[in-house]
């Protein structure tokens, strides 16, 4: 049984004191059958906890600055409505006594806590934000990554991958920033695909779960390993790339939807930089002369992580130029950068 | 100063009680000299709160079914490393100690109450959504509505009318998707623009602030009210369609983006209705006869009201035939849902 969370702010032009506020609001709470406890809080003003029936718990606060808030929680099985009328109530009654002392009252849908379904995948650059998740369609630990598969009323199923939302199965908006505009009619490409950074093996259990529950996203390609202009390989991508350059095997194309590009310079990054360095080595050894290399980076936000990467694009064997692009993905929620590298 | 509030819950395969749990967490909030005081819940667990140094303020449930909540506050200008190291030290303490029943762990960014930018702005469907504001550009109360223009590092700054995001200066995301695909070049339009329902005048202080502030979006337009090949005119839209009706002035196009369409059929919700519909037939019959009608109408997980909108149609006095497009808008965060109609 999920807490319902909700939050009320007052931010003011002016601080109050608890003289002139909490007197005026202990009725509204005292009406729903709340018990006030009064919190000594070493002169950061006024902190009163409120318990009532069924597990319902209020905080105000009259913070000694400019500000009040208002916590409360209750259960979802709780009835709703009563607890919207006791917010409007304080809202209402706040409005009036803290009366051209106001410069924002903030009151945010409730924050839904130990649900069934989990609506909250923060973006990549940290933000706070919730999905319209009505269902859980599968979560399952596989040997390398938690996968889960949650259903969107309006992206259709979502694989999220270790807490990363990684694809919908609504649209082709991500397939279509990746490809870059470019045209991949006749030529061949070599795609790097869903694997984690710390395996070494592909994760056949995201294929089998993507093949049942990402359909609209996956067709039926991944019915067969192998068809008319597909070849699915299950392994590391490293050992194959290896032979693909001893056997002088190129392409037009290679794809890297490895992972989202290391954020920072810390030393627990180095391997994860090393890494990438080296797949992208060998993924511009395997293209043709003409041949394109693109690839999913990073949220545009996290611009250090863009120059690093360009750092990086100057310690490969051979010499690149690149350009790179803003995407929008829908179920991001964020707006994300492409590159495309090739020979110079 | 801003309230930062943290929220870390465990929820579990079974319940658990006060004795498993919370004599292993105390020391914890000790350590950070945070005095414990237990409320009476009348059996609905265990509910303590901590009171620290400087603001910090804890709540601590145990609840008596399978979930586990702790929220964190405290003020900005805190030791925000500390803060996280006590966060860690209850997950990792909470982990072990429920090792075997949990189902999920989840920390959320912090939620930021009483910033001097506010970063949260629900979705239409009422979803809670941070942005990546980081400064505000300017805030006004004209003679009909509040009008904010925040900075967002993405997509620039954004137009934000009576609480509802409205238009960001980085991108035609927007005006491509209410122009739907049709090709404008040689055409005459007339676009119905910014004027909320409950005026009559459309709000000359929008135009101003656009006018400084979203350049990018906007170009050198607003500042001229008369072009080579437009012309804005300051007014409610009634009396000007009422006048192109009475003079037979037609159009290939007419863009309506007055405001959302209503999503109930509660009473208090009919005139918004009326005037809507009222504004469409006017709309309908200034269209020549090849001529289309485009508008924005909700979010598309409001199916609801884009079915009572289609409804409206049936009421109009020329029949009317129409398409309905999704589209991205990337700063909406949800997808958006777009109307084209044409007399039958």
């Amino acid at each position: 049984m999920a807490l319902r969370h909700y939050t009320l702010d007052f931010k003011l032009s002016v601080a109050v004191d608890f003289a002139s506020t909490v007197p005026y609001l202990l009725s509204i709470f005292h009406e729903e059958e709340m018990t006030e406890t009064v919190h000594e809080t070493n002169g950061q003003g006024y902190l009163g906890t409120f318990i009532g029936q069924n597990g319902r718990f209020a905080v105000l606060r009259v913070h000694s600055h400019e500000l009040v808030t208002i916590d409360l929680q209750c259960y979802e099985e709780d009835n709703i409505g009563q607890l919207d009328n006791l917010l409007d109530a304080l809202e209402t009654k706040l409005k009036g006594i803290l009366n051209g002392k106001i410069t924002r009252i903030k009151r945010l849908p409730a924050l839904v806590r130990g649900a069934e379904v989990d609506r909250y995948w923060p973006t990549n650059d940290g933000r706070l934000v919730e999905y319209d998740m009505d269902r859980l369609v599968c979560d399952e630990d596989s040997a390398y990554q938690n996968i889960k598969i949650l259903h969107s009323k309006q992206y259709g199923n979502i694989l999220i991958l270790k807490g990363d939302i990684n694809l919908a199965d609504s649209d082709v908006a991500y397939n279509k920033a990746i490809m870059n505009g470019e045209n991949f009619a006749g030529k061949e490409s070599f795609t790097l695909l869903i694997i984690p950074l710390q395996s070494v093996n592909i994760d056949q259990q995201v294929i089998e779960m993507s093949k049942k529950y990402m359909r609209r996203a996956c067709g039926n390609i991944l019915d067969n390993m192998e068809g008319d202009c597909y070849k699915i390989i299950v392994s590391d991508c490293v050992p194959v790339l290896k032979k693909f350059i001893e056997e002088g095997n190129t392409f037009d194309y290679v794809l890297n939807e490895l992972t989202a590009i290391p954020m920072s310079t810390e030393p627990k990054e180095d391997s994860a930089w090393e890494f990438l360095r080296n797949v992208l080595d060998m993924s511009i050894k395997v293209l043709r002369p003409s041949g394109k290399y693109l690839t999913t980076a990073d949220c545009v936000n996290h611009t250090e992580s863009h120059r690093l990467y360009e750092e990086e694009m100057g310690k490969l064997s051979c010499p690149v130029a690149f350009t790179k692009k803003e995407a929008t993905v829908p179920y991001f929620m964020e707006q994300w950068v492409m590159y495309c590298l090739w020979k110079k």
